[in-house]
């Protein structure tokens, strides 16, 4: 445990979701607060951008425009792809970012990112020990997946949640508007885990909401999926409405998204259209009734307007407590939420070994999916509906959401 | 101008919006009020609930759902898509109304719909008329394109465009997160106006919203579509964000969405993923950029939660004075906004003859088209943003909406 005097980078990496940039904002709010932190520094594109010397900074940013970075979805620094190797195969990266560090006295290191990232932060971590620069590094969790370990669950998939149950609401009662069925399949996203497809459900404590849901944690039977259709077509007047992860796999491993459905000309090929249209002309084909396949695709993650108040203050609070983890003297943990037992829902923010949540992912529990695979239970409802609660005043302009406008001013 | 005392009935037809239920709130509520009205009618799934006597008894619902009514996105009734045919041609229908309101004595009739509707409202008050039957007729204007004459916008409008300006300023961010290119591609609905996809063009107000528009004002051309896309990554790091109507044409007057791109296997057949898969699919494969198609899909016309405050107003109170027109005596006429001259935004209720908007379109203004095709000019946002001002407070629930939950007793 050292308590340094330096300065302190912070880099988004991986998928933005709607409240990762107020992760961004509690951190450089608390890291300019802090008298050991010499300068606050925001790396443009994640590692990308501490590898091409390209990172802003944020001292010369507004506190204004700093505060509205919560309400901001997407990564306001820039974000980006790109895994760094074992430094035991590879260290040229390694070697780079500790010069970076040494060129700019980088003395705290904060990564904000889901499952990669938190490997990427791990071994960075690892080898700036090794390498005798005392550095002090934590990273700071966000996934819409919700598929971090050792966190109750992660910043952005509660603002996605409330969205994708909002939606699911509103596209229940417009697709059931007509005299005539209609099959509507919603594709939610999420490649190995369901949670946001389970949140899909949520809209369902309003009388109306989706029939159907299919995750990956349970393997997909195209003929059971048929039958399960038809079922709640003979009973409900033809209408369904049916929600499934992207990530939908058949028993053989293979994603439903590769499936070629038949030998017309027509469904012959790959479909461009992901998993939903896939699922939709399947179902048109097989049973005779209108379809419409929505793809939430990236609203769901970015739909800031709608971000839960929760979420929100967490992610803020999450990225606060990261600083000051860091300059308390803490290395090579995460920031992670432990709910309070209890009936009033309410968190505390913890660390946890950065080894629990680097490269391994947590599913749906097996015993909350319910009805042969086609909904969860009340358990689920139990863990996700405190996460959505309260909804965030965005300041307005022009009756649209006022985002945060940075400076980006680059360090030299 | 007669004085009626009798029943009314209310209907919905065509595609729903966010705020069609708040003029049937307005409808109901001001006919509840009316001492004229002896009772009130909702049809189930408009027109085609009078043919099959469906309709409930609104009387027996609670003020207070029918209050929630303003929130609630799509039909509550239940929408239909059904013409009437000419009564010259076929009466059948016509003389089927006409034994079903003397049955129920009914002397008001409201619908509310677009240009079909207003078609339909017409018919059925002429037939009246010349049956002798004492009815008055009056048209509730609805539609998210915006395309009936005789008034300065239409009810639901704003809200899809607040909406769609909503979330290109989301997907404009999150687009542009990575350090790499993409091409996005989304597609608004509008078959024939190009008024919605025009709206996403206030998101520019923010500083960052969509590079390129596409109306179905203007004849499509492929060619110039790849280089206007070329154009605008090559000053933008590969990144451009496009909107264009579904209903887009060639100038031969075939639908974009049915063009097949090329001789590949991938891309010779027709896709079903509609225009903006299309799009992506040829940008793809001639610029070799990494693209995404957005199909904002029924979200737009549904997402009650975004609705525009002046929209669900002017909303309700076009269906109030639907009523009060109609019991002062006039018939055959539909409710229209018309603008009030000057800088602050204001809107007069008045009443246009319903052959005014029955089977014609207002598309946007060629004069307002301007840079080749590809944007709108200020004076669309003059017109267009008064309009999506002020956020509804849709009442909560478990941290969702809060729709209306009517009990719908069928009238014996």
């Amino acid at each position: 445990m050292k308590n340094l005097v330096g300065a302190m980078m912070f880099a988004q990496s991986g998928g933005p979701t709607s409240v990762i940039n107020a992760s961004a904002a509690g951190v450089f709010l608390e890291a300019l607060n802090q008298e050991n932190i010499t300068a606050v520094y925001g790396a443009a594109h994640g590692i990308k951008g501490i590898l091409d010397e390209q990172f802003y900074d944020i001292g010369k940013e507004d506190k204004a425009e700093l505060e509205l970075l919560k309400y901001t979805p997407s990564s306001a620094l820039g974000s980006v792809r790109y895994k760094l190797k074992d430094y035991k195969v590879d260290p040229t990266d390694y070697n780079r970012i500790l010069e970076v560090f040494k060129k700019y006295n980088v003395r705290y290191f904060f990564y904000n990112g889901g499952n990669d990232s938190m490997d990427t932060c791990n071994k960075i971590s690892k080898f700036m020990a090794e390498s005798g620069w005392d550095c002090n590094v934590i990273g700071v969790p966000k996934t819409i997946d919700n598929d971090l370990m050792g966190t109750d669950h992660c910043p952005g998939f509660a603002s996605a949640a409330k969205y994708i149950a909002t939606t699911a609401m509103e596209v229940a009662l417009d697709a059931r508007v007509y005299d005539t069925g209609l099959v509507c399949v919603m594709e939610v996203m999420g490649r190995n885990a369901g949670w946001l497809t389970a949140a899909s459900t949520l809209a369902n404590l309003s009388g109306q909401g989706v029939d159907l849901i299919y995750l990956p944690e349970t393997p997909f039977d195209m003929e059971k999926f048929v039958a399960d259709v038809q079922r709640v077509c003979a009973s409900n007047e033809n209408k369904c409405l049916v929600a499934v992860s992207e990530g939908i796999k058949f028993a053989d491993g293979t994603y439903v998204g590769e499936f070629k459905a038949s030998k017309t000309d027509l469904f012959g090929h790959a479909q461009l259209g992901g998993v939903c249209s896939i699922l939709a002309n399947v179902i048109k084909e097989r049973l005779g009734v209108k379809t419409r396949a929505i793809e939430l695709n990236l609203m769901q993650r970015c739909a800031a307007h709608l971000a839960s108040k929760v979420d929100v203050e967490e992610a803020f609070e999450a990225g606060r407590h990261a600083v000051l983890a860091a300059v308390s003297g803490q290395t090579d943990y995460m920031v992670a939420y432990e709910r309070k037992p209890g009936d009033k829902y309410e968190v505390e923010y913890k660390l946890v070994p950065l080894t629990i949540c680097a490269n391994t992912e947590k599913k749906v529990p097996q015993e909350w999916i319910i009805n042969d695979g086609t909904a969860v239970s009340d358990e689920f409802v139990k863990y996700a509906l405190p996460l959505i609660q309260g909804e965030w005043e965005t300041p307005k302009e022009n009756g649209l959401p006022r985002f945060a406008r940075l400076k980006k001013v680059l360090v030299k």
